[in-house]
Formats: structure tokens, sequence, C-alpha cells
């Protein structure tokens, strides 16, 4: 295999028909940015809309902007300009609240469509939080949940017992980027009798998502990481239509109503994915989402996907002289948008991390010895890959991270 | 009594300690601005502070701004910035999620610290979503929920029963404006062996509040009230230190663990008010609140009280010769910030506050009769109490508000 030259990298950078996108997003001097998979960059269009919403409809229209600004829509009109990137109806997404609260909600729901049964299966390795809810959730709806590795045939093994109510995975893995077959997995959990609920955090807007086509029931996703929508943005819900009607989530606040304003006693849900919500959400922070949904809407994510592939490929090729682990699957077919890579010194990672972020490229570390880099092939070039790939060899063949500077840890890692 | 004139109302505003932070908001010309109670307006300050968050710490620093612009403690940073306008300790109040949330949350850890006691009491006449996440919430702890009227004898019946867990009620009534005795109130719960749950949406920022003197072991609050933050802005959860260690809430997310960054599969909630939060907060929405409660650093409560109290007594006097009944309490130390009146034809109530509006004197209206007016002394002048009185008594006279196009009605009443 011939290794690709920077020069060539400059070609395929000019040849990019996503190219024209780098140029809608604020990316500072100097840097290469490869943790859009935990906060995505800044549009350049959410800090005027942001302002806009802030100055003219809530500053000078006040309290009438909850029906001349569409404030009160806002979850569902989020929710439909999300849909086509999840695969969705523009009806079965609501945009409001956390992952964390959407994922208790789905569980629930979940757990109540299947009443004899009560085990809720996740995944051993899954981000905290998932694994957190789960085990508040199953507690309360006297459940239980059993961990499997959903890679392997644990997750067969699991549904066999036939008293899974409902499987929660990760449609990308957090720390190793194992996308997992969304179709194939759905069936097989239907096919057992369960509900699945469908983790996006780490593959929504950098992995095309047929949730209805791939029969998911439920699926939560944030905004914050490949849809750009700023730290913390509102998440979204998945209520596949066929439970529209039926599916009880918990957290039964004024908006997920069926007559809102008619201020009655009692909470009769609305049949639509609008039973998901809950109460008023951050309008300012919403804000920033749908500058970043619109711009979505000119994106072919069939193009996402192929340049993600190509540059995840290429700085696993570029980096393969470092000598580090490849913990992300070595099939395209099978990988997020990101590349995990482990030391064979477990107490190297972190400094690598860090004296890679001193000289400019930027991605993350999770523990215990996982080197992050996230691609995002709006605002990312292949020169940029080519760079970052360069610059890990270096930090590794020299050591550089040695450095005892390089050591210290910050409160968020 | 002789009546007051507008004349008077100018001396007042000459001499009114809290004049100055009028310009420190933005009110739009030719309007009187009554739904303060609803949406607060907008802190001059807080666009700059978003801009800045979205900007330079969004923006410019990406991810590395969990670490150096505080994000990753701003659930707590916030929460300590509130906590003087509650009566509670910096590390009692935490800031994150929504009422609705918030609210579920505090009544299942109610419930979970009192197991041989299955009643939640609420209130008939509170918000909506109050009533719905009760029901939501005792529906999943196999708990009920009995209803009274916390302003008569209801309550001290309910509770002589010895089967409440817990009360919820509202300090300050949304519709009413009543204002409840917070010791008195709280002690008597205690007294019966329950605990007590307050929602302070429609007190906290326009009433002096000590939670922690009076007692109280759960609170919850919306900060787009009387605290100026905007819409649908993040909430806030109160949590007594002797709860701390004890009150388990069910959406157990990664930022109530103990140790988050360890990323362990199982939940071990931390020993302070943070085991109240969940996951990632919105930080563009927390910025404006920030501004917000740095403004509320400067102001002095007891004033706000004062001329709270001054504006709804002179408005009562004002619009008492339009003969509309008065809902809330005639007696000041019963009152919040809010007048609520009602119009003898039931029909008339939203037809004349669209009057009204039209005329620049934005209240709002809650079903079935309730004009509602509330008071913000940071930006209210006693002018604006008297020509806004004036404005209501001269629509009412004239039948000003029976023309057709008042009575159509809005999405969002």
């Amino acid at each position: 295999m011939t290794q690709i030259t920077r020069e060539d990298c400059a070609k395929l950078d000019a040849a990019d028909p996503l190219a024209p996108f780098r140029d809608e997003f604020v990316l500072p001097d100097g840097v290469i940015y490869l943790d859009g998979n935990s906060l995505g960059a800044l549009p350049k269009a959410a800090p005027g809309r942001v302002a806009d919403l802030i100055e003219r409809e809530w500053g000078r229209d006040l309290v009438k902007s909850w029906n001349t600004a569409g404030w009160w829509d806002k979850p569902r009109t989020l929710g439909a300009k999300l849909a086509p990137l999840v695969g969705a109806a523009p009806h079965e997404v609501v945009v409001g609240d956390g992952t964390s609260a959407n994922l208790f909600k789905a569980v629930i729901a979940a757990l109540r469509l299947a009443p004899d049964r009560r085990v809720v299966v996740g995944e051993t390795g899954n981000f905290p939080t998932d694994l957190y809810i789960t085990q508040g959730a199953v507690e309360l709806m006297g459940a239980t949940e059993r961990r499997v590795d959903p890679d392997g045939p644990e997750l067969a093994e699991a549904l066999a017992a036939g008293d899974v109510a409902a499987v929660l995975l990760s449609h990308v893995d957090y720390r190793t980027g194992a996308l997992r077959d969304m179709a194939g997995i759905t069936r097989m959990v239907h096919d057992s009798g369960a509900l699945m609920i469908w983790d996006l955090c780490h593959s929504v807007g950098a992995v095309p998502i047929e949730l209805s086509a791939w029969g998911a029931d439920f699926a939560v996703g944030c905004t914050y990481k490949y849809l750009n929508a700023g730290p913390g943005a509102p998440a979204f819900s998945y209520v596949a239509e066929r439970h529209h009607a039926t599916a009880r989530q918990p957290l039964s606040g004024w908006h997920g109503h069926a007559r809102p304003f008619d201020f009655t006693g009692d909470y009769v849900p609305v049949d639509t994915a609008s039973r998901f919500l809950s109460g008023s959400q951050p309008l300012v922070a919403d804000a920033a989402l749908e500058a970043s949904l619109d711009l979505f809407a000119r994106v072919d994510m069939r193009r996402v996907r192929e340049k993600s592939v190509a540059m995840t490929e290429m700085f696993i090729d570029l980096t393969a002289p470092a000598g580090l682990g490849l913990v992300t699957p070595r099939d395209a077919e099978r990988r997020g948008s990101q590349v995990a890579l482990s030391h064979p010194d477990p107490e190297a990672g972190y400094p690598t991390v860090q004296a890679l972020i001193a000289r400019g490229v930027i991605g993350d570390f999770r523990a215990p010895d996982v080197l992050r880099f996230g691609f995002t092939p709006l605002y990312l070039r292949y020169v940029d890959v080519f760079d970052a790939a360069t610059a890990l060899v270096e930090v590794v063949r020299t050591g550089e991270w040695r450095d005892p500077r390089f050591a210290e840890r910050a409160q968020v890692t």
C-alpha cells in the first residue's frame, strides 16, 4: 500500500462536495478539532439566531412569543426538523429534556408495554448514564437489569430466556466507536418479543439512521455532539407511531397533556410523540439547535457517511506507525465516526492526548485507556486528518508525552 | 380614604430605592408589563453573557470549557447564587432540568423516605403540572394522591390519618395569588410525621423565602418568572442538608454520581444536593440565568417585598371602581406579588385581558375566569400601576372588551 501524502489530501479536499460547509462553522486558528463527538463546533448561524430569540422574541415581544414565535410548539417543530436525520416521520420526534431523563421515560414506557416481562437488557460498556438510569428505572418498576456485550453472542443468549421487556443499546459505542447493526439487532430483539430502545448520542448527525425502516420502538439522542447545538443542548425522543396511543412515560407533565390549556386536574396524555414531553423547555438553547438543524437540512447524510468512512480509514492507516492498539472495529461497516486507540502503556494514554492538545490537535481520553478521535465531515478537511495523524505518530515516537505537565489531570476528562 | 393620584405615584417612584433597577431591564416602549409572573422581562446583561458563552466559551475554547469555564460545576455555582433568595445554604440548591422533572424527583424521594406511608397530599387548585406529575409519581410507587384546599381545614384533616408521606404545595397559588404560611404549614406537616415539598415557581424572586429556617424538606422552582432567566430556563431543586445522604431520586444520571469520572457501572449517589442532578444541562440557557442571578445579588428582598405589597395594595384600591371580584386575598400578608380579579360575566374575562393588551397593559387570563396581574418591583414603577389600573377601569366601564376581535383565542392562553 502506498502511503497517502498531504498533497493527496489537499486534492481530496478540493474535490470534496461537503467542503463548503466548513465555512459555516467557527473553528479557532491553529486547532484541529477531533472532539466533535463530545462537543460539536459552533455553527456561525447560531449566535445570531440566539440573539434574535433573546432580543426580539423574549425582550421585545415578551410573553406573547409563546404564540407568535411558535414557542409552545418548538419541541414538535424542532422534532420535525430532526426527524429526517433519524429516518422518522416528523410527528415521531420531539425535542426536550436531557438524554438521561429521556432514557428514563423510554425504559419505563417499554416496561409498561410488556407487563409480564421484567428484565431490561443493557450493555456492559455503555455510557454510564445509560446504565445508571436503567438501574434507577428498573428499581422503581420491580424489574431487573441484565448487561451483555452486544457485539458477541451474549445478547441472543439473554433474549432466549423470554423474560426481556426491552433492550437498550447505543447505536455507536462512546468508547470504542463500534457501530451496531440497528436493523439486524432490532429484528432479533423483536423476534424474542422484546422492545428496542436505541441511544443515538454518538451516531446522530454522523451516520445515516433509519429508525422507522429498521423497526426501532423508542430512541433517544443528544444534540450537542455531531448535531453541533451547543453544550448540554436539549435532547430528543423518538416514539414509533404504533406506540403513540399506548406508551406511558411517568414524567407526566402538562406539555404531554391532550388538552393542556383546559387546566384540568387529571392527566390525559395526548396520542402523539408529545406524550413524551413534560414541562417547558429552555428556548434560548433551542434557538442554537434550530440554527444547526437548519444547516443539516442542506446536508446529504450519505455524503457525510462516505467522507466519515474515508477519514477514519485514513486516520487508522496514517497512525499505524505509532504502534497503538486499534480499539475501533477495523471493518468500516462496523465503525462510527470516531477512531479509538489504546496505548500499550496504560499510563501513557492520558498524557498523549494532552501532548496532542498542546500541539492544537484536540481529541479526548476515556478511562481506562482509550484515546478518542472524532471525525466531523462537515467541518474537517482531509489535510486535518493528515496533520493530526502525523502529530500523533510524532508524540508517541518522540516520547513527547512524557513531559510532566501532560500528566496533570483536569476535573472533567 | 383619599384616592391616590398619578402625581403621588410619581413621588413614590422618585423616592423608591429599587428604582435604579428598572434601567437594567429591556422594556418595550408603550408597554406596562404585568406578566412577569409568567415570563420575566429581559435583563440587559443577559444577551452579552449568552453571547460570551456562545462565542468565547463554546466557539473558541470548545470542549475545554467544561473545565476552564466551570461548565461541569454550573448546576452548583448557579445553585449557590440562587440559595440566598430561598434562604438555603449554598450546597442545598442545584440548578438543572425543568420544574416538572424536579417535582417528580422530590415526590419520589419523599415517598422513599417514608416507606410505611403511601399518601401524597396535593392541592386541588395547584398548577396542573404539579398535579399531573404527582399522579405519575404515585402511580409508579403504588401510592395514592389526596387533594385538599390548603387554605382551609382540609389539610389538617388529611394529615390526621397518619398515612401521609409528603405534602406538595405551591408557596404562592398561580391563579389566586394566595401566599401560604410556609413556616406554619411546614410545622404542621412535620408534626404529623410527613415531609414537606414546596413549589416556589410563583414566589421565588418576589417574596422573601427562608426554606431552612422554616424547615422545608424539598423545594422546586422555576427561574423564568420573577427570576427573569428567559423562556423555559432551567429550574432548581432544594434538598435540605439532613436529606443529602438518604434522599434517593430515580433519575439517577451520571451528574448525580459520587465519582462521575470513574465511569464505573454502578450508580452511587453523591452525598450532597447534587444527587438530584441527572444529565448535562443547557449551558446557553444557564448563561442567561447567571446574568439574572448576578443582578439579584445586589437586590434586598425585603425592599422587593415592601414595594410588591405597596403595588398590589394600590392596584386593588385603584381598580375597585371596576366592580370586579377580588380573587387574591385582601390581607397583604397572605398575598404574593400578583392580583387576580374575576369578572361577574364569565365570558368577559378573556376579552378584557385582550383589550388591555391592545392598550399596552399586559396581563394574562387563567381559566375559568381569572384576570391575572403580576407585579415585579425591580422593573415596575408606581405610575405604571396607576396607569394600568386606570386602563382596566376604563375597559370594564366602557365595555371596550366587547369588541369581537378581543374574543379570538390564541393557542397559548
